[in-house]
């Protein structure tokens, strides 16, 4: 198969779009700015999915759901929130279709369907959670309630990408109420080195822990904790967030309980999310110009297997030592497929499969078989091995994790060696402008310094690294005092 | 605890309204018919996604996800299926709030922010999938596609009862395509039948196959498949619809393939889904006034432990003992829990495990420890055994397996004495009357002849079914010649 794919080098934005595409991942629907997940991407989804609830459910979370829909008047309650989400937000107002008299086979909105009270699509879902969560809670006996979900939300955005920015995604979203505000930022920062270790171990992209600015904090919390990773065109993407709301939702909805001495307070709240988006993360770490590389770790396929031979005696023999391979490999649960399509040709079957990233291909030859060896290639490396038939599979079982390894590390590598610490703006401006990455600069804690950064240079900060060294220093920007340095970059 | 919960005697929809919210299963939210799904209710509909959604994989099926929003041209492109659907849909007219000027803190729909094509909330997806197939059918070597979704999905119904119906409801909807009519036909009826086995072997709820009349049909399909259940006050429940859909869809969004000659034919389609609605029956089918009867496969807790103590002595004697069986059940993959709150009496604790349906009930007190005896108590039977500690794990499986097969078993027996043949009118009305469940009668195919015995009855024909038997009749109703007999009911 010719794969036409941009090289990155060229143009790093055209080539994801591409990639996406072509590696079946996710495609534009007819829905503006809505995507369509498509099977390949989906089971990758599902597996980060998969581990993550394990995750979640392992620190003692539980699933549940609430509605899609927020009454305006609940949505507003809490106003930083509201205020946060109102420009961006899908409002249904009518619950009737009826026919169009002046236009036979089409339908119009019935104008006596209008509801009395407009419901918000949840862009996110404190507000219906919290308002949930009032008749729960009575006693500190009822606390901590740690519960996730995992469903859909929808944000207006005018300029969309597959995943990266989408008007619908899919994504998980957790929100707990605790009786002390000591155990809801504990449950915070928990929350937070949940997601570093799946990004970091699962997904096998090296993440910086930081906490936002006031700026750029979740709309209705008191502190906003986050992950932030580098995406190979020295952008950052921000891979998951945790926050600390204070009592503003318990106060926003009147959540109170009474404690061991039978006093009421109002409790303490977090939530916290991570979406679709990280498939684009996940893609734009690994890939390269031949398309997508994946780590074993989330592969949908582990190994695949391609035939190579000229005559169907040639393709019978091989197909029966395959047969046995497979099921060696399926006993140890690694996902293994036998590409014996007979449409398509070896290199088309190699480019298809380095396009969609599997880690580990094997192929077999007449040759091989006489000689008892096997061909494995990996797609991270796209280098080749000739290996013995005997330990074969703890070969590939190895192989897989060293990929999972190397690959974190190679994006470890290049992450550090694109975290520039600068001393000046001029210099500022020429890291961001010639290499890219995280600059490491002073900043003098005002709101006003990172909007005027931000509109000189279209960077922000990316986040207070929870690492942070005290270091006197004074802000690139103003020349006023700081106490330490802080992440700024481009970000997606 | 005190239960307090009405009998199913006394009235039957408020005990199954009141049980599903004291089990903690889901409640009412503060959204018009939209309703909260809690923990506990959301950890047995996880176990029938499991199940169900390794079914689909096992018969092929990929997951993929598609948009929640349809511009209204596509929702109208297939005529029937818009019309079926057209008076319960939401839609999404604006984009964004504004602050309203009048009411300080208050916000309101942007009246510039109006779409210029209203988009409906998704009631179901074949207008946005087959618009989406389109472009991934080309040729013969494209099909047939199987795909499923796990989704959410609204339809305005002005009447709503908890699981039964609701306005959002979480569901799964297959959508396939295939290159001839006869293939789709068996997809259709192969998901009618693992929706069966599920409901049967998984749910332990007896079901009939059957066909829709052409009234009860999809809107858009050909032919509905569908699973006919009985609850325990004799309405019947649909448990599950699978449709041939010929080529309607086909047709309206234009897919088309070229066949293995090179000509270029309309694909054929099916469309299959359960939803959360299956809550509903399982709560209907096996529960008593005593709360919650959960088939094992399903319980979220298969075994409760609950320690019988005065002193802090025997508490510690007691969780000595249980630590150990739970580490023996945990091996043998039993969800099991230990109630070792010390807030609660047993008794308490006895009433809210039987409240929450967990299946299989141990008990263990200071004599029991002498004796190296526990108490096993069965939630189906109310009943109670002295089981030798050795062998009490293989008990306790043996016993699951037990519970769940009388499950079934009783359920079948009270279905299958509650499925009447009548041959007059007279006959229907007083059996619909006096005795409910299905009544099997010959009918004359008409639309009208259905229609009145609605009006007249409230009873509708529930199916078609599927082992029909060949038999001279007369329709109860009009008179007319009739083949074989149907099954008709009140429903839910």
């Amino acid at each position: 198969m010719s794969k036409n794919l941009t090289k990155r080098s060229e143009d790093y934005s055209k080539w994801y779009n591409e990639l996406v595409v072509k590696a079946d991942l996710a495609e534009n629907s007819g829905v503006r700015g809505c995507m369509v997940i498509k099977p390949y991407g989906y089971a990758i989804w599902e597996k980060m999915q998969a581990e993550l609830d394990s995750m979640f459910k392992e620190t003692g979370h539980s699933n549940a759901y609430f509605p899609l829909f927020v009454p305006k008047s609940m949505f507003e309650a809490e106003e930083k929130n509201a205020e946060g989400f109102a420009k961006e937000c899908a409002i249904v107002t009518h619950y009737r279709l009826k026919n169009d008299e002046s236009k036979p086979g089409k339908l119009m909105v019935d104008p006596n369907a209008k509801l009395e009270e407009e419901l918000i699509v949840r862009p996110t879902s404190e507000a219906i959670i919290w308002s949930t969560y009032k008749n729960w809670v009575q006693s500190y006996r009822d606390l901590p309630l740690l519960i996730n979900q995992w469903a859909n939300v929808v944000r207006w955005e005018m300029r969309t990408r597959l995943f990266l920015r989408t008007a619908e995604f899919l994504w998980q979203e957790g929100h707990t109420a605790h009786a002390t505000k000591t155990e809801a930022i504990e449950e915070s920062e928990k929350m937070m080195n949940v997601y570093a270790d799946f990004v970091q171990n699962f997904m096998a992209i090296p993440v910086i822990k930081g906490l936002k600015t006031e700026t750029e904090r979740f709309a209705g919390a008191e502190e906003t904790y986050c992950i932030e990773a580098l995406m190979q065109d020295g952008k950052a993407l921000q891979a998951g967030t945790s926050h600390f709301l204070g009592q503003n939702f318990a106060k926003a909805f009147d959540v109170k309980f009474a404690n061991q001495e039978g006093k009421q307070e109002h409790v303490w709240g977090t939530s916290w999310g991570v979406s679709t988006r990280l498939m684009g993360a996940l893609v734009m770490t690994h890939s390269d110009d031949n398309g997508l590389v994946l780590p074993p770790n989330l592969a949908p396929i582990q190994v695949v297997i391609v035939p190579i031979y000229k005559t169907e005696e040639e393709f019978d023999a091989i197909s029966h030592v395959v047969d046995d391979l497979m099921k060696q490999f399926k006993k140890l649960r690694v996902t293994v497929k036998y590409d014996n399509r007979t449409t398509q040709k070896p290199g088309f079957k190699f480019a298809e499969w380095e396009l969609k990233g599997v880690p580990v291909r094997i192929a077999v030859g007449p040759k091989d078989l006489e000689n008892g060896t096997f061909e494995v290639a990996r797609r991270d490396t796209l280098t080749k091995n000739v290996v013995e038939k005997e330990g074969i599979v703890a070969y590939c079982i190895d192989l897989l994790e060293t990929i999972q390894k190397d690959l974190f590390d190679r994006a470890l590598e290049y992450r550090n060696t694109h975290i520039t610490e600068v001393n000046s703006f001029d210099e500022f401006q020429e890291v961001l402008e010639n290499k890219a990455g995280f600059i490491s600069a002073h900043w003098d804690g005002t709101a006003e310094t990172e909007e005027k950064i931000k509109e000189l240079t279209k960077a922000t900060i990316r986040c207070i690294p929870l690492n942070q060294q005290k270091e006197e220093g004074k802000c690139v920007f103003s020349g006023a005092k700081s106490t330490g340095r802080v992440l700024f970059a481009k970000a997606y």
